[in-house]
């Protein structure tokens, strides 16, 4: 199995329109410091599977056959933006995401090859042979993290949330994963923060898994600023994702 | 007075995913076929307008001081998609817009640097020496149209519309534009079409103004496929719009 990052930035990627901060200021003449919205693909065995659409291309990336379905964590725009444009092409693509009667704009009511289907909590689901165990989040609307296993390799992908609910926690001690891919999109001591983890807290969370190993995502302009200035800060086992970066699970005991 | 299409294609452009029509094929081969959803650029002396923000990499073009601002003809997304990420950015920007309580998801909430301006029909307005006056039109949500003059060159914007209503119809009458983009979604026939021109209701349109260049916009691939078998079937003074596309209205009388 691998996951490949497509977006590791938060809702407004990196660099943001007008801003003079040196982590944008970089960006803007260096892609390799950009950050799209949220979005990854999994690849495991001859399943292809998209983790939110945060990036606009992606109906241009992935033609019909390359994927198997898309997993929506939630309809914040930045996660769903890139199936604006797709829903009005030609086919059919599974969309699986959790209950959300809202939706964003009118992508239900105009979903075009988009069959979107509504998870239960911690009811596994299967993609031919890919498991896929669906875990509340807490955010600002109804948002799932996914828990994917494939021949024994165990990922699981938790993006944006303020906290893990109990069960969630629980769910994923007995679980193991090899990997927790985890929104964290702020630096410590961030004032009017809500609704994601700030890097303090995803210590915390990290340590209450001493297996796994902890990549970062939706990353914000702030924390990649404040870790130029604290380049020690993230302990062993957590690094910081980046796009276009894969993750190779192949070889993983 | 310049306008530069930077995308003439409905809902989801040109080509849509999965379509196998020649135009679709044709397309992905040769980009010059191509086209992104709806977007222009008008500049005029020192003033640079954008028309709606279909192209989701608008923010990225036109960093703060390129834009004096946006005028949006309405909010369906694949006219105002373009401000998703745009909203997250620093600075200020004013954005008018239809009276349209429901805006586009959470546009309206989290605005950012965008000002969103409602604007009331036939109230004409100035962005420094450009006057525009804003039209109704006729959609499935609240729409208008811009005219927009400066210098004596008219030019009008009229998108996403299935009819003009006659108040439209009689200041379009009186103003004499030297150019109507209009926008025509369909070709002859077209089977379950609403709420947009189709290629005969945009020909007799354009007999009602017999001193205006019309050039069509907001075009599905249904029209350029038929369009390709029937090579003569636009009018004298109509012509389709292609993406990148610039009028330029420099020596017009």
């Amino acid at each position: 199995m691998r996951l490949t990052f497509l977006g590791t930035g938060a809702a407004g990627g990196v660099p943001l329109w007008g801003c003079g901060c040196v982590v944008c200021a970089s960006a803007r003449i260096d892609v390799s410091y950009a950050r799209r919205p949220n979005c990854a693909v999994v690849e495991a065995g001859e399943v292809r599977l998209l983790l939110d659409a945060g990036v606009m291309d992606v109906a241009e990336r992935f033609p019909p056959g390359e994927l198997l379905a898309i997993l929506i964590t939630h309809f914040h725009t930045d996660h769903v933006q890139g199936l604006f444009h797709w829903r009005w092409g030609v086919g059919e693509l599974d969309v699986f995401a959790p209950h959300d009667a809202e939706g964003c704009a009118d992508l239900y009511k105009y979903p075009g090859p988009l069959r979107f289907r509504h998870l239960s909590k911690f009811e596994t689901f299967n993609v031919s042979d890919v498991h896929i165990t669906p875990v509340p989040l807490v955010h600002s609307k109804p948002t799932l993290g996914y828990c994917i296993e494939h021949d024994g390799i165990r990922v699981a992908y938790l993006t944006d949330s303020s906290e893990l609910p109990p069960a969630t926690a629980t769910f994923l001690t007995e679980w193991k994963p090899h990997t927790i891919c985890l929104g964290c999109a702020y630096p410590p001591g961030m004032e009017g923060r809500r609704n994601h983890f700030d890097l303090p807290e995803a210590i915390a969370l990290s340590n209450d898994y001493p297996s796994s190993r902890i990549v970062l995502m939706h990353i914000s302009h702030h924390l990649d600023e404040w870790l130029r200035a604290h380049p020690d800060a993230l302990p062993e086992r957590m690094v910081l994702g980046h796009d276009n970066e894969t993750l190779d699970f192949s070889g993983v005991p």
